[in-house]
């Protein structure tokens, strides 16, 4: 077959040891892992868009633990594991059951006897969800060396506090093959910009996400938000470190309009500052739901403060050739359509609003590389030979 | 294979162009595209009975989009799906998530990416469920016309404020294999009677389904209700209209007995007024609670006027040789049984039991076969396939 | 294939009916057709270990029915219906829907017009459980006799106020393989004993499970717990009868450091004394919130009288050679991990973690098992079949 050729190649050259690891960050991933993480999805997209059936499992479950409501993960969860022929067994007891120390390591071991992949969204606590997923990643451990699990299930991050991997994949393959591939990005300036929501608590780990993978790849990377609108410094440290080992630049900035300057991409999108997370956090833990609203209404005072940070026509007439990119998450916060003022203005989102559909459309497609490249020796191979034995998906 | 040979004639016969599109109402089609929806179940009924795979669909998601309670209807489309390959996938945010306008053609697209078919109940709000299956398919086909969506799936109503069209399908389903084809349906008394119920609220769809189906048929269709027991006048008029021009009769009727003289089949079910309805969606807008409850008391009361509507011993007597074919969509409020006075008495309905179970039965049916209808250019050709190959459901 | 010949000599030599009937307690079976249970189970062990594909069903519905909370009993099952190719159906509307009597012998067969197994757990109510299940089991014999159901769905007991066969069988496999096959486990001691929780409650079906399975094996069975902490009394006479017909022993002891004496196994677990339950379930019928704190407390303390029956260091010592095996269903009370005191102390249980995570391992093979053999005629050809056809499962 030569319809995946190349892409075959590519993942045959770039290496890497993804199998029998879990996905939970990207920087713990060599770049090259990350861009044979992309083949693989491109090659199952073209897999699928020419009815060639993608099923490598003929049997096996994919637990979706999805500690707080998602849509959009949860469908681009339930959809790669389907088109790999796993089945989606939810995990939706309250915390108060599944909670963490030994009954966690208990749980993790009984939900797994005959299961490939374990999804984990966690992302409401700060210095929660990365570490549960990596105690819930060492209890596998544990009972796959102690012949409990005849396989050691896979876990990947649906969104944690720290990072959301599936997400800023999905973004860099959109980017990919928007800017005609990976090498195209060298160069380029893409703004991830804290934007005004009317609402608060918006996590973290998107932007946090973006700038820890977009800075690995030769780009001129520029984190703006208001003062005290802060990331988890480790993740900003990381991603300037980054930044520089590619070839490329890491800067802030203090207003959005100022970073939009000539840039190629813009990411406008909320978030709550990381000290807030960190009080709200702690209120949460405490149960104190009078210092919950009262923190609301602090933080949509402050907010308040920063309309002015929405991505309008006017900030996108400064981007280069005034045509940047737009991205975004999704859903969006929507000027006059999902609110008063917002992140974006109603005429931009919707000149992008297909692109960003496109961008989200990426993401099953991760999932399904990500369990591919975890649970499978030689990724390339078993691609192959999915493509020569051709089963048609759509038997007509 | 000769087993499904006659159907595959007659589907190929009867044409039609059910491929691409959605079946939100029965009269969106054409009677010869009905028929063949009919001969299409009854080929998958064939070949899972000789244990012959109908697995059409390697992978794929069938979402199911349910905005209220249901337990058969469920197991319909869950049953239809798996039997062609598809996996279920629940949609069950509350409707503050997925509401109207911007947001819900984003989550058209955001469901999409691997889904063949969405299954949708939304029947509690006049006015409301099938405008929003209409608005649904048009965000899919905007998906799909830009590439987000590499597929346009399929929707499917599995009950709407307008139309029930799984239920009244495999209700004509039904009739043609009691009566030995629909042709045999040709002059046939079919009644579709208000009947009591001590509760209140009952949808619409049923008897607008009913009789906004069966009229096509050459079928003497009777109607009968008490005085204010209106359903949406443009589906009565629909009705009126479709009678004459199949060369069957459409009728009016203020009593339950009368309406029962020399009929060949009885459908008595409860229904709420057309302008209760009307009220009851307002209120429902407002959350009127105390409204509600008024509303409420006011319809029992005027129902308790009409508990004389019960489908009785005496009644089934009037009909042809007393042998009616008696029809519900189930679950029905059996006097002595699950009520003290209820839709149909206690005797009647234990005598039709099983038929009303048979007639559930072809439900799972009915959906696999609007769904290969649907998603498949060529369903005889489809269906050919799968007899000749001939692979085994049951695999002993 | 050689890799699971002797057991398919030893599921043939062995015969049974288990074909067509549901699996609602173990004593109901020979002892032959459980042996057969634990062949078949260890068969789909070996072949899905060398990645040979289990998958009996190309389509079907594993209807689960959980009337109470359960996570490794639900994942058990919907690993073995996964297994065999089954897509798990949740049924999980609320008791008032699903009703007992006219309802439920109507909903019996609303979900089965495609499904091949329904797994029922239904343990809260004394009395309620297994009866449920029958009931259940005779409405689909009636839609089958009529035709309504094209095939009899198998119910498979998950849990019921009376016996809790999956656990068990799995605890009975467990054994077997521990100690080299079920004839090594002739005369072996074994003990089942009440054992001190700091909550109250706790279904009687494992112990009872427990005692009903193993006296069957010409095991030494002593049943111990504080006095007024019965179970069942018909159950407990069974057990004393089979324990004779098998050529094994039945005792009662009074104190959990006696029973230990020279045991070879220990099953140290609390439950809520027969009587208990009863006043409990009275009160649950009546709503009587207030009466069931009542009991609580009451119970609590007269639990609290004997915390001194914990699983120790110091009562392990007393069995054969310090060195019993311990069981548990999982999860235990672990005194100073999940309580202050518990069932068993955290040394002890920590040294049979692993153990105890091995025995509930079983349990999906266990219920595939009941499903192959409840649905197909000759087991042993089925599974010969599968070996022979070897189709991977890991489609690399």
């Amino acid at each position: 077959m030569t319809m995946i050729e190349n892409e075959l190649a590519e993942i045959r050259r770039l290496g890497g040891a993804l199998h029998g690891k879990d996905f939970l960050a990207t920087w713990d991933k060599s770049a090259d892992e990350l861009r044979s993480v992309l083949q693989i999805a491109r090659c199952l997209m073209t897999l699928r868009e020419n009815n060639i059936s993608c099923r490598l499992f003929d049997s096996g479950l994919a637990v979706a633990h999805f500690r707080d409501q998602s849509t959009r993960t949860r469908f681009s969860y339930a959809s790669g594991a389907n088109l790999l022929g796993l089945a989606l067994q939810d995990l939706d007891e309250g915390k108060s059951q599944i909670s963490h120390g030994e009954t966690a390591r208990e749980t993790a071991n009984m939900i797994s006897f005959l299961t490939e992949v374990i999804g984990i969204r966690d992302d409401m606590f700060l210095g929660a969800g990365h570490t549960y997923m990596v105690e819930m990643g060492r209890s596998l451990d544990d009972g796959y060396r102690h012949a409990v699990l005849p396989q050691r299930p896979m876990i990947v991050n649906l969104q944690s506090d720290i990072d959301h991997p599936t997400q800023s994949m999905a973004d860099l393959l959109h980017l990919g093959q928007y800017f005609g591939g990976l090498d195209h990005l060298r160069g380029k300036k893409i703004v991830m910009s804290w934007a005004y929501s009317p609402s608060y608590g918006k996590p973290l780990s998107v932007p946090q996400g973006i700038i820890g993978l977009i800075t690995r790849f030769g780009m001129r990377v520029v984190l703006a938000h208001p003062e005290g609108y802060d990331l988890i410094p480790e993740v900003v440290e990381r991603a300037a470190r980054q930044a520089s080992e590619s070839g490329g630049s890491f800067q802030r900035a203090g207003s959005m309009g100022e970073a939009f300057v000539d840039a190629d991409i813009v990411y406008p999108k909320s978030w709550a500052p990381y000290h807030v997370m960190e009080r709200r956090t702690a209120l949460l833990h405490q149960n104190d739901t009078a210092g919950l609203k009262d923190l609301e209404r602090e933080c949509l005072a402050n907010n308040a403060r920063f309309t002015s940070w929405e991505c309008s026509e006017a900030g996108m007439r400064r981007t280069r050739n005034g045509k940047a990119l737009y991205m975004h998450c999704l859903p969006a916060d929507i000027s006059r359509v999902s609110c008063v003022r917002g992140e974006v203005q109603d005429s931009v989102f919707e000149r992008y609003r297909i692109e960003t559909y496109k961008e989200a459309g990426f993401k099953p497609y991760i999932v399904a590389a990500m369990i591919l490249a975890g649970r499978f020796e030689n990724p390339a191979e078993v691609l192959d030979n999915l493509a020569s034995r051709g089963e048609k998906r759509l038997r007509s």
